[in-house]
């Protein structure tokens, strides 16, 4: 049986004001010995996809039991369900817009509730921040034990994004960029286990030849663009020591093409 | 009696160097088992009435007992004075020129001291850095269970900024932005449970209706805006999957006019 | 014997990302106990000078035997090796490619290891991401009690950076900026301990005469530039409640001349 002792947290909140803090102290005030680690809280506001994007590169490697909270809610207050889910290895608490989807997606579901049992709410709840008065007091409950079904009624599905898998062309892979990180990196769709070890696979961008697959950055020369296995298991276009993102105009939903040479 | 055993920590240090990190290590190599909690580094160099107003927003949501440091301090090193303060519910510790003021106007103050006591500094104690040398280990000690009068003679008094009082009009309430979020959500200073409920209350800026009153962000359509009650309990006004700030151009001091319907 | 409980981060993997989350998340599966302390994650992408100076003046301020993992890697992935080191009062983790450095010069060092062993990596160990791979983990094994020498084989030195020492002038002292920190503060590599105390000293920067060395940074007027015994201690520039760096438009590698009285 799980028993959690770990909650991370994903938001929009940024760090410039008192809100993530107040969700820790919340969480603290009821599961003290509780861990907290911030996945993250730079996801640009109300974007649902970035969040739901950290969330499914990051949170495999965080311990079994695990208590992942996601806050990216531009509905809060409004008629979206608050959900908690547990999954065989972890659990998952956050508003059911398909943030929690793509993560979910690689997980076996044990359970799906909803948030409905005001017990295990921050009383009285604002309309305009559930990551304190909802998402973390219910973080907190259940790393205290409670079982989830006290939460709320069992749901029978919740929201999915769409995930735009890449497709097969004649002579190779068609993919987009789903995510662009901290360093400018340019992170696919397609994940890295597809590609053939052996064989020089050249990346199109923009109808062009952009450069080649390699084992890792300084593979190529200084300022030079190149494409990676990220860590996160997808391909990911870089440049060496700069920003490709910036240096080659790449935005989220980019076109990404991989020519494969055949056996 | 009050047992702390979390410490929080709202500063303008930011989080491109070093400076908050010594400062947990300073609390953790005197309270190794305090939990230390960010509220925020990322109030603006030097803006004592942004960190005033992050703390009071902030302080309640954390455990009884709780050490709340603040370090905004343009005048440290020079003879402004450190203070540590026992509430009936918190603990606060920081600079004498009014950080600390919005949090206490709203305590039960039970004692105040200055910070004189160098056996609870690090030496040597610096000119530039009290937050490492000064605050943090003050804050450790009181984790400690080192009793607040150790740390210095009692102070009659501490430094109060002016609050900007709503005042009320003719046909409802005149107030002010006192901070902007990092959603670019401009809250004010007029308290959410002053407004009648079921009023249709207009929210005029710059002389020109702006919008109404409303229940939840999303309660507008996307790009319109939007005055709600605020978490931290204060009206704020906002643009639904916008910044308010920069798309109506509102900055702190700018006066918002209230309309209320009489009965 | 060292028992280490408390781990730091240093990194210029930002928090825009999962990165440092996942990071926390394999150091918690390891050694759920541990401690884990940022000192920050804002170093310039690839910046080894920035990385090892914030190291260098911050790792004094941790109880003894705290590990600090170091994490600015443009060359991760390449044949650039790890290393593990102890000193008398620290461990240290990181890539040898200097960032470490300017840390170590001031520890006795008793052991250096190279990371090979790779039963203490978290696998499969990817090409780009060894901050969580191998570091990390290698820190939580660290703080479990895995000696030292089971990382892999002794090394017989490291690589260092080089560090500009200051230079006596006919009328004092000549050094340069190495980094300028949040406040735009441009601290210098003249060690203010190296400064008399009861002599007039001028502060030229550019050829011209900037500034007097004061006690804080309130003893000049507001917007008027001063020099002040930084906290890391060494010299550094400020502008009181502005910024030096933007102001006077300084950056890392400025030449700093000083102008000492004789007796």
């Amino acid at each position: 049986m799980l028993r959690p002792r770990l909650i991370t947290l994903t938001t929009d909140f940024g760090t410039h004001d008192w809100f993530v803090g107040t969700m820790k102290g919340v969480i603290h005030g009821t599961a003290p010995r509780a861990a907290i680690i911030d996945l993250t809280h730079e996801i640009a506001p109300g974007d649902i996809r970035a969040g739901a994007f950290a969330l499914a590169a990051g949170y495999r490697f965080f311990p079994l039991g695990t208590v992942h909270v996601v806050v990216v809610d531009p509905g809060v207050g409004s008629a979206r369900r608050g959900i908690a889910v547990r999954s065989r290895d972890y659990f998952f608490v956050g508003p059911d817009n398909g943030v929690l989807s793509w993560a979910l997606a690689r997980e076996k579901i044990l359970a799906l509730h909803r948030l409905e049992n005001q017990n295990y709410f921050l009383k009285p709840v604002s309309r305009t921040f559930h990551g304190r008065d909802v998402f973390a007091p219910v973080a907190a409950h259940l790393c205290r034990g409670v079982p989830i079904r006290k939460l709320g009624p069992p749901a029978k599905d919740f929201v999915r994004l769409d995930w735009p898998a890449p497709t097969k062309t004649a002579r190779g892979l068609r993919g987009e960029v789903v995510y662009i990180d901290r360093f400018g990196n340019a992170i696919t769709n397609i994940e890295a286990s597809r590609l053939p070890n052996l064989r020089p696979i050249a990346v199109v961008l923009n109808g062009k030849r952009l450069c080649s697959v390699a084992d890792f950055y300084q593979a190529v020369a200084p300022g030079r663009p190149v494409a990676v296995a990220g860590s996160s298991g997808f391909l990911e276009i870089a440049i060496n020591g700069g920003n490709a993102a910036r240096g080659l105009r790449i935005h989220v939903g980019a076109t990404v093409v991989l020519r494969i040479p055949s056996d």
